[in-house]
């Protein structure tokens, strides 16, 4: 769709080694030994910056300040991995390694243990995607903006998904301080790290045995179902569907979904994915109007890229206004509170559609 | 250890529903279709009040402005259940249903499905523990005075673990807005569930999977590694030790675990819950001191009380500071970025120990 330059499509990972600023700390992945399920101790991030404030802005060559996002090469951020333009030669979208990275490229993943328990370096990508207007959200874009950020988001999946110790990929988007962007500037991320995750694997195992015992995709279930009830449902064309969950954790939760059934994000076609950029935009600017402005996550689940085939799962992407706390009945037991029927959620966020 | 009116032993299961007041709308449990976790859908708590403002004081008698928890019985709060008193006749600790409930008792339990979809009512009870000193927060409190606190869980616990339909109580504490905390009066919340919650449940079968490989309990093998080992503990005496996890979630996490192998918090003896008293209040006042009054949250993790045994697991509670958002790299993959070495943290809180 955009004029494309993928520039580091062929870079060796020793080349990609280099370009890490030498003051990063490699991070380290962590096993709770009782649950299996991992964290990141990731010291070098406590020291990024925080732009919400005025400190973070750059003079360009006329002399106008700008954000460090809006002209990411005088702010010294790190190389382009990817770039696109528009037919003036304008740069719409680009993606660079992250300067403050969670997970960073490292030779080998050599595995530590602790007395009973086990460690490894932080292994991993780390990327941002920024688009160039400061002031226009994604709530805000028209659909065939949606459709690039979507586009990059496959290129650079396409590209991780080969790279060496990566069998998961994570994209996400964080809107606003209180939905824990430190960066006021339109911008999303991708980490691809050697785990699976688990919350990614609570969904494939569900999807796995829900298929099991009803022979049946639970996804495909979900979306036929949600379009037949209509109750929750916030915008569908003939490829997607929106909808409010019927166990959503959090108020205003929408969840946008391929109709057909498709167990891998990165192989969306290009008309697909202006099917998708409509659905998405309509939702995420409901969102914006009914709760205006909300601080919001979104991110996409799809299978892992560890080698295996995933065929029960169904790709998705999930947006989570930030309406609430999570506080210590949710830290204590994962269940989600939410003050909202997804039915009337729903209902109120059709009514933003129409309008 | 304190005067103990226990006031709702006895009392049916029918005359508790009448105390609840009538303008309370039930909340329901939804079931996930994929992963089996549960949401709470309460639409009565979008109404409750928040008294971080002063507009939640009244008056008492003498004319005196208070909070509505330093007078509750004025303020309209619902009847105690149980009621703590000191040698002069003066209420320490009460504990009474809450206005604004998650769940509710209700005479029966019906499930409900809608499609492929599973609901049941949020059928349960949610009770508050409120100390009397408004502005005592519990890292504040003397040994005694905390293990009043624990005192009074333990009884709200023996007492609501024999209601029909309860098969897991969660006891937490919030402190502080950004943690989650509607009421600035020091508070903690009791709510006993009908379903097992997927946090507890994934640590239930980590330590039964543990043990079936291993033939130890985790918890005995991580408390002994870690009383050993030294790097990782804040505090610790005979029979409790304080110490940040390996694979802590949270910048500063502590966990209080008792040494002995115990799969019920709810068995505690007087003596053991000084003990507990001792090491919890310099873990909690340790945080209080490194981070300046941090919002925290804290929660026991015991063993469900549906019938069954779970002689693999060990009780313990784990403190959580607030000191980062869950973004969507979090909320996508439920991997946790902890900014701080788990070693570090712990050094740093010793230091607040000793001073």
């Amino acid at each position: 769709m955009a004029m494309q330059i993928n520039i580091n499509n062929t870079t060796e990972e020793e080349a990609e080694e280099k370009k890490q600023p030498e003051k990063v700390q490699t991070s380290q992945l962590r096993q709770d030994l009782v649950t299996g399920d991992w964290v990141v101790i990731a010291t070098g991030r406590a020291k990024r910056p925080d732009s919400f404030g005025d400190f973070e802005r750059i003079k360009d060559d006329k002399g106008i300040e700008k954000c460090i996002f809006e002209d990411p090469v005088a702010s010294g951020q790190q190389p382009d991995v990817l770039i696109y333009t528009d037919n003036n030669n304008e740069w719409t979208l680009r993606v660079f390694p992250n300067l403050f990275p969670t997970v960073s490229p490292a030779p080998a993943m050599k595995p530590t243990t602790e007395g009973p328990y086990f460690s490894m370096p932080g292994v991993g990508f780390h990327e941002l995607v920024v688009t160039r207007d400061h002031f226009k959200q994604l709530a805000l874009m028209n659909v065939l903006e949606v459709a690039e950020v979507f586009d990059a988001y496959q290129d650079r999946y396409l590209d991780l998904m080969n790279k060496k110790n990566v069998n998961f990929i994570a994209i996400f988007h964080n809107h606003g301080k209180e939905a824990g962007a430190s960066i006021a500037h339109p911008h999303s991320q991708i980490m691809a790290i050697p785990v699976i995750a688990p919350y990614p694997k609570s969904e494939l195992d569900g999807a796995e045995s829900y298929h099991r015992h009803n022979k049946h995709c639970v996804y495909c279930v979900m979306s036929e179902f949600e379009s037949d009830f209509k109750e929750r449902v916030v915008f569908e064309n003939d490829e997607f569907i929106a909808f409010c969950p019927f166990a959503s954790r959090s108020a205003f939760e929408v969840w946008v979904m391929p109709k057909k059934h498709s167990p891998y994000f990165e192989r969306i076609t290009d008309t697909e994915k202006i099917k998708l950029a409509e659905v998405f935009s309509k939702g995420l600017n409901a969102i914006y109007k009914a709760l205006n402005d909300p601080p919001y996550n979104f991110y996409i689940n799809t299978s892992p890229c560890d080698g295996k085939d995933y065929p029960h799962f169904h790709w998705h992407i999930e947006i989570l206004p930030h309406t609430s706390i999570w506080a210590g009945f949710e830290l204590e037991t994962g269940v989600e509170i939410s003050t909202i029927e997804p039915e009337v959620a729903a209902e109120y966020l059709r009514k933003q559609v129409s309008n």
